[in-house]
């Protein structure tokens, strides 16, 4: 449905929300007149910071999730365990890990999973660099945390036979019934892994 | 859940996000880092967009709708039946009008409905201009188009007293089932108005 609007800066407007993932139309509308309302600093500041984040924001040397400087702080943080490193798909993965505080070591952002499907080979992941942080000898372990996908399941065997020659201990994080989930809801295949990697019960909750 | 993020501009970018109705920080993160995956002058036109969109646009003198010059579009087209205002509460609302096809007539943008709950009193509207809209004498209808809530029939009686003194004809959009609707589905107090405000059969179906 095209739209006559009474002002082409706001057309212009709308047309740059719209090319936001998951913002249609009504929505950019509604977000843009909610800018209009604001008072120009407000404004002034927030596409500033859409710009600065562009213009100076970097991916970290190290570990390749974003930063501001060229080695990221959980990189550059000496407190954390570099010989512990844990493989996300991106950056928001990484922050998903954070916020459970309960990860002391450091990160490495493939950037994707393999998928034919979507172009995606391994040659478009930082895989050859994760390789090559391995190569140095300080990491003891990896985490492989990728998607529970048929993608995700190829890049971990990718990564396990990239890796097979290094003396480094690889795991996966656990499959399993969600905290909180009632066991009649849950899918078979989850429920199957679950009974198949059951683990020694310690007296503890959750 | 507060999160750690890799980098100070990102969160700021988030933040900046997060400001806008019904954008959460999971959206925000994932809205920025799409910017943040584009090309440089894409960012840029976003971000100019927004700034000169704040900037330069103006409402309209005559009708408060969103304008690029002094008087916008619709009230500078001669070709519009200038002696008809439909009154409505947002630019939205003037979109939809628009995209109906079916009107010729020129707007009136009142700012909102008179809410006291929401501390909107008629001085915060533009009513006082729709009346000297009135009281220049070329007008001979008004359409009320205002939301079917208690809210838009006060602002609807209050504009029907403030015009009483006038001679212009008032007429308020139709409420009745919706095109498509079923019956067995319509709340009684639609169905009941759509009965009582029953118009005569034409033969002709929309």
């Amino acid at each position: 449905m095209s739209q006559e609007y009474p002002s082409q800066l706001l057309e212009r407007a709308v047309n740059e929300f719209t090319k936001l993932p998951g913002i249609g139309r009504k929505t950019a509308t509604r977000l843009v007149l909610h800018l209009l309302r604001r008072q120009e600093e407000e404004v002034a500041s927030f596409s500033d910071a859409m710009i600065r984040l562009k213009r100076e924001a970097v991916y970290c040397k190290c570990c390749h999730s974003i930063s501001d400087t060229e080695i990221c702080p959980i990189c550059a943080n000496p407190s954390r365990d570099h010989s512990l490193i844990c493989v996300v798909e991106n950056i928001q993965d990484v922050m998903a890990v954070e916020n459970t505080m309960q990860y002391r070591g450091v990160y490495h952002v493939l950037g994707g999973v393999i998928s034919p499907m979507d172009g995606v080979s391994p040659g478009d992941l930082k895989i050859e660099s994760l390789v090559n942080r391995v190569a140095e000898g300080e990491v003891k372990e990896i985490i492989l945390a990728l998607s529970s996908t048929m993608e995700g399941d190829t890049t971990n065997f990718y990564i396990y036979r990239k890796l097979s020659q290094y003396n480094v201990k690889l795991s996966v994080i656990a499959r399993g019934i969600s905290v909180g989930d009632e066991l009649e809801y849950a899918d078979e295949i989850t429920l199957g892994r679950s009974i198949v990697n059951r683990t020694p019960f310690t007296g503890k909750t959750y």
